[in-house]
């Protein structure tokens, strides 16, 4: 227990002062594009249904907020019912080697606890990067075996949720230690709700966020918690994993800043969908394609691409449409676009992309299997309809660390959030981008929502 | 997912009339030692942490209450509160073949949803046995592999907790499908903290019964799960057990009552230290021996009891000693009983019983493992320092299904459970007595604590 050790040591001696000005940036881009996500989902199935849970189970006042309604509770309830807003829309972000969406267990945990605790907005940042830095590690940590049968955004999530608050209430080393025991205790969540297209996935990140919060309190209240639950002969490794690579835990800690290799989600579906869109899309702009010219598309892929998105055939909601390749490939092909209106207007209905749809094949690629998850290649081959067949490569797909979205992109992405809910005006989103710009200046984050 | 759905069909169909008499007796007894459990916790650590924290989190009005406080407040935080306190003892119910402790779980759940939904006393029997019937089954099927690292009571608790508030809900055989997805996708619970003697247990069994009833909840407003969370290749058994057996999910359906298999804990331990010390305690009353002429006591066990007792050489905690089977027999040998005023007041602090516990060894027993987990064998061998050697076997220990309590021996517990805590005085016990044996004529059970 080693790193375990190394990694709580580095979480309860980590300062706001030691985070490079270009983490803290990110970490603001960041929030913002969680906070969009959250937004978006406003009245969307099933967040009213969260909404409704939190007000008949929780408290009808109190200091943290609902996201989605402004209502007042406990911070156990806005993370909650935060937690399940910030991922319906599969526009939040995700961390490549660790297959982990950070953002919506990190930030709705812990902005939740910095309002019920009077906390400033350099008191969030800090946290959210405590939250992010062991979330990604310990989802590198597990590996890529976790990932096949669990939601790492649900079990490795209830534990970045955890650290975040925990770094809130200044836990010390001992405390992130049984914070550990009693988070990883909790972590929970399989993928088999995806081929029946559940609503479980933001039941997931709403326990995740909610789960940590609770596990950060009791343990600052003086709830121990088992003291090796990652490593140990029967901790979250050996039930959960077959490849965990302990060395993981500690890997960099205080020079290498995980949060900043956060991707930005740009097309409004699942990642694993994104090195072939944004592949796919390059190749017709550089053959000048339409969709009609082609008659076959062979994405060349991981297998984690293949077993998550492997289930979905024919798509029969908007969210399945998000977990199928073929759906998104052919709006990409058909629109050259697959943002959330796409998704929602067009996805189930046009008779064009269930066409395309038809035309995509997965297959398993030995060097983007080598590569991920530390890279994400997007590799597709496409047989015209005359009988001319394209290749095209994209090593970093669009949002990536390398690629990644400016200001103004994650300003604009934020406002087509919030459109899609209709429920904010642009100068209501312009508001609220200015607060998070100036994030690290405020003193209180009370009447954030 | 045949025998899910099979499951899910008798417990949409399960009536009230269609319960046996006995079985419906035994859910009352099961009842009350439950309830003793869970007043005997009252004011132990960690048990006001989880009161606090639902006073901190909770509303401070509502139908359902704290059993350990009085305190009225939602269901979810009554289930919590409950399901933390009536395990800490270690004197709740066990199912041997399929090590699930159900009563923590069970009426932590159903007796606060009945309290906030306003149901009688009939329907908290007809959802208790339910909810056994179903987190039984789960637990066989999910076979000995899953309880080698996960804690069955605080997984396979989540389900059966689920299923209790869903039968009070009334749910239809679609509704019990989609509500194993959501409670299935919840479940979690790793074995690590025993090593460390940490606050775990409480914590599993308080969010077994808390989750199951968030996830009945939301299946009634419409939150669909996983169809084969139990099955699927990416469900349960996938990703938490190697020798699962779904022809146990579905194991004779309205003519087995496994509730009424359920046994009674007498003393005041782990379960597994059961057998051995019934055993011992028939060996040195036959042949009139002291604990002062024994030299070495082999247990021959099965490897469940290696696993979750072998952790513990030297216990530093109360709890810890409930699960060191040196101490346990210790007990037995020089006090002749291990109760929970014995391990409080003797079993740290007895220097004949740490010289006892020195003498005590396991050893895995081929016919003993066989047959568990059916059957809790007990075979002990003593050897005596004058040289004579003498072994003793029990098939069936105090508090087995064959071996019962009687409803005057289940009284009795239920006084010296309330005596440990010291909250309430005799009288108040033979009340709530009372209440329990005529709970199947009560109307309302809204002051019920």
């Amino acid at each position: 227990m080693r790193d375990t050790q190394a990694l709580a040591s580095f979480l309860a001696d980590l300062r706001y002062d030691a985070i490079p000005s270009s983490v803290l940036d990110r970490t603001e881009d960041l929030f913002l594009d969680w906070l969009g996500s959250a937004l978006a989902s406003q009245g969307s199935h099933p967040i009213p249904l969260f909404e409704r849970y939190a007000e008949r189970m929780g408290p009808s006042s109190g200091r943290a907020r609902v996201l989605t309604n402004g209502r007042r509770t406990s911070p156990y309830f806005a993370a909650l019912v935060n937690g399940a807003a910030s991922h319906l829309v599969e526009q939040d972000d995700l961390h490549n080697s660790s297959v982990l969406h950070p953002a919506t267990v990190v930030f709705s945990a812990v902005l939740a606890a910095a309002q019920d605790l009077g906390k400033s907005g350099q008191d969030l940042l800090l946290a959210s990067v405590a939250g992010y830095e062991a979330g990604i590690r310990i989802g590198e940590f597990l590996g890529r075996s976790h990932y096949r049968i669990f939601h790492t955004t649900a079990t490795v999530g209830t534990l970045a949720a955890a650290v975040g608050v925990g770094k809130l209430l200044d836990f010390n080393q001992e405390q992130f230690i049984n914070l550990l025991g009693s988070a990883g205790t909790q972590a929970a969540g399989l993928w088999e709700f995806l081929r029946d297209a559940a609503d479980s996935k933001q039941l997931h990140t709403a326990k995740a966020a909610a789960d940590g919060l609770l596990a950060a309190y009791l343990t600052a209240d003086g709830l121990s918690g088992a003291r090796n639950i990652l490593e140990g002969d029967q901790g979250m490794a050996a039930g959960m994993s077959s490849d965990a690579d302990p060395a993981r835990l500690s890997d960099r800690l205080g020079t290498r800043w995980a949060l900043a290799e956060t991707s930005f989600k740009f097309h409004a579906s699942c990642r694993h969908t994104h090195p072939a869109a944004d592949a796919l899309l390059h190749l017709m702009q550089r053959e000048g394609l339409g969709h009609e010219q082609i008659a076959e598309v062979i994405t060349r892929v991981h297998q984690g691409a293949i077993d998550v998105l492997g289930r979905v055939t024919t798509p029969s909601t908007v969210h399945q449409a998000k977990f199928s390749m073929g759906t998104v490939l052919g709006l990409i092909a058909v629109h050259g676009s697959a943002q959330l209106l796409e998704f929602r207007d067009l996805a189930l209905t046009d008779p064009r992309i269930a066409a395309f749809r038809d035309k995509v094949r997965m297959q398993l690629d030995p060097e983007v299997d080598g590569a991920y998850p530390a890279r994400w290649l997007g590799r597709v081959e496409v047989r015209c309809v005359d009988g001319r067949q394209f290749s095209a490569a994209i090593d970093e797909p669009k949002g990536d660390p390398g690629n990644t979205l400016s200001r103004p992109e994650l300003e604009a992405k934020f406002q087509r959030l919030l459109a899609y809910a209709g429920q904010r005006s642009e100068a209501e989103g312009r508001a609220l981008i200015e607060r998070v710009w100036q994030l690290r200046d405020a003193q209180s984050l009370a009447d954030l929502h």
